[in-house]
């Protein structure tokens, strides 16, 4: 009997058809846990043999943080839209879960970010497997992000935002600013400058090792960090930012060969007809 | 004995030396007003000669869109950094006012964009010398803009933001957003996304006369749209936005004559040192 | 009856069969003349109520600089890739060569560029329809280009090549360089560097009256100039070269009303799959 | 006593003041071959502690290659632009060489690439430090450039020209056509497209390890390829390219702690300017 948890995007599932269907394909294979979003997935702190995650690629981002340190593989069941990271479509959900099962199944490691801020005397740590970003509030004016790279400076960039993308991350909010691509299973970090001023900010690829921390010369009220475009948190005149890669791995549940490129090629052209 | 108008960035002269400079050059010349600022400006309706704005490019924009339909010729005097629209620079004030007073002097025309946003029954018209922005809120999530120009559907583009610049803005956030440079007196729009998922969302240039309306798939809730990056709007689910060529001009006076390129190399490269 | 001249791309029609419809549907109705290729077809000097282009956007092209100053409507029938300039579709051959005949066609002008070289005492005159492009040789070093715009200088960019471009070349070669595009029938020109080393070389939108040199630095060898694409011409340590608007328009027959935004969008998108 | 190779850019040292200045320096410590250029380094085939490079980062790049499998160190002195891959300045000379002899020095490891390049039953290896670029001649038409990684289909781009480049080649060429920068010491590949007519085409960063072919779909009648913009094949219908990581390393010897986004920073700002 293997443990399972289950973290569904209730908008993809609003009268629990899709939860139905993996709860009668488990039935006396599994314990399972159903949780009712991500938060409490998080808090739960329970150790499972896999989760499943059920939506698009966003949720997969949500169960990735939630799962945190415990490195659970994730089964994605993709009702979204074309997903990167899901293990499978909805269609196919009986069958992944049957391989999942049986162990006939591959791990994807991706790496993740750890993002911590002080303030006030608080720590906070934050985890990102997309990316962490560091931006003006709406209507507040360019701010001058001084970024340091393991001690040293690395540059002053005036800009509306600082992107500090995964790989995985590369091919969301940082291609839309204008970064490059990266291979999803390397160990790197991409910073992008979202609208800069300085015309001499360019995309900067760099060894997953390495330790960033972005100060402001002005004072950071109306500067927001997020993690994944999923959560916020307000700056504020005394908050320090630190970001360097995780100990831990997202990993990525595959139970077939898949073609990278192919999903690649699909994802690119899915952008331009959006 | 000419009117003339004063509005001064109180930042930049927070012990009246600069306005005692002024003051004691028109004496008995000319009949001033001061303004404490734009705002108040904008509610005298009074015409004048011309208006002396002192700061930077950013004051010169407050002063123009406070000048509005009275179509008063503009004399900046630059006390911010590398000015594009400013007359004079600081130390150049009394021989920039002796010009001003005499008559010598040029006008350069800047086409100004007016923007109407309707919503519930409310009609507000904003003028614009750099550009009007539509975005949405730091924290809310990419939107889905329908853009309409002349009443023909030009495309959908899934982004932070839309640009709609005027030559004059096109050296402003449009540039950051990767817009061309446009030359400035042309008659001409430019629509710029920011960020787009869109990869197919290019810059567009597009005569001046021409009308654009923007609207939005979703809610427009956590939508702003912003006038020269100085004044901000709130959208709302029945906000309806449109954006044409201002029946009036922003009239800049050139007491010498000037190197457009020159200027702008410098501008170009000030942009990098930053 | 009128008089008509035809040149066909006979990579398109190498058994004439399109030829073959063309003149069984202008029989009794028109004189006709067909010419082997474009340069004949500029050759002849003759006058026409309008010439039939046979082939895609690139005998436009060739069929325009062929008919030069005579100003002569242009019918093109695609048998390319999707057309921007041509009239109708093969299909639609019939159709419009009808309209064409009953004078049921509306004529969309475009601006075209007038190039002029200028080397050891000789002098060169060319026709642009799209672009002038001024570039190293495949293997040659960057080039320092200077360019000056109205007799003032505007920069010097060190890169591959300079693109000037016209409003209907916004599309073609200026695009994939990152050039904005421009609404067809404006009447403006494009300056768009070719992988520039100076970062600060940006892309610039000026006035289609203003008449742009080009100069280098060092020595001319291995340094080209193209038009459109289409034919070249080695410059030398001696050439000059001069860029300004054309007094002659090119004139595309419009048998129907059609939707530029539309068709843009599917240009667009035709550019992401290929 | 040392065994050292020195390789002089003749540009840079005319009258040989430069060469008499080094073998004053290495009188009695050291027995010296003086090489007359590159090529005759490279056919020496013999092995040395380090090789002297005198000129610029160009001249670093030509050392290399001719050094090739024999991983020699070597110490470049700059008397050309910002050095980015040299040890010390033209007035440091004197210093770098007492530290070099005294072993006072580290090694900082370069990747290169090795590119292969079958026709005709021919195979041509071929080494580079910056890039292997393959482009369209002057004058020819675009090429739609079948990209496999690995053997499998990354993507098929129509472009003017496609870069592959190391992290020390992603400041050069890939830069201008719009590339990251990569960290200098990470082993990396990226490919940039220079003037993509397929809009989906991005720049893409790969692990060093990754093969690269490189295949047309048309005759590459007039397709070339260079290595370090300094050596260039002219390829034909049967030619095969295949680029991996070389497995010998480019050793820059540093007498000195440098800081890299110093001199980055500088390099940049340098590229304004030119």
């Amino acid at each position: 009997m293997k443990n399972v948890g289950i973290n569904i995007n209730s908008q993809k599932d609003p009268e629990n058809q899709i939860l139905n269907r993996i709860l009668r394909k488990l039935q006396k294979k599994c314990n399972v846990v159903v949780f009712s979003d991500a938060e409490e997935l998080k808090e739960s702190r329970s150790e499972f043999d896999f989760v499943i995650s059920v939506g698009g690629d966003g949720t997969i981002l949500r169960t990735a943080r939630a799962i945190g340190n415990r490195e659970i593989p994730i089964l994605g069941i993709n009702f979204g839209n074309l997903g990167f990271l899901t293990t499978a479509e909805g269609r196919e959900l009986e069958d992944a879960l049957e391989k999942a099962c049986n162990d006939e199944y591959s791990i994807e490691e991706r790496m993740m970010l750890e993002c911590t801020i002080k303030h006030c005397g608080i720590e906070q740590k934050l985890l990102a497997l997309n990316d962490v970003v560091v931006c003006k509030g709406t209507l507040s004016r360019v701010i001058n992000y001084n970024i340091n790279i393991d001690g040293t400076h690395y540059n002053s960039i005036l800009a509306d935002g600082i992107i500090i993308s995964t790989p995985t991350g590369s091919t969301a909010y940082s291609l839309s600013a204008g970064g490059p691509i990266i291979y999803p299973t390397l160990e790197l970090v991409t910073i992008t400058p979202i609208c800069p001023i300085s015309l001499s900010a360019r995309n900067f690829v760099l060894d997953g090792g390495s330790e960033i921390n972005i100060n402001f010369d002005q004072n950071k009220e109306n500067a927001f960090l997020t993690v994944d475009g999923q959560e916020a948190f307000e700056l504020n005149n005394s908050s320090e930012i630190s970001i360097k890669k995780s100990k831990n791995k997202t990993k990525l549940i595959k139970t077939h060969n898949y073609d990278y490129f192919n999903v690649l090629r699909k994802k690119i052209i899915s952008r331009i007809k959006e």
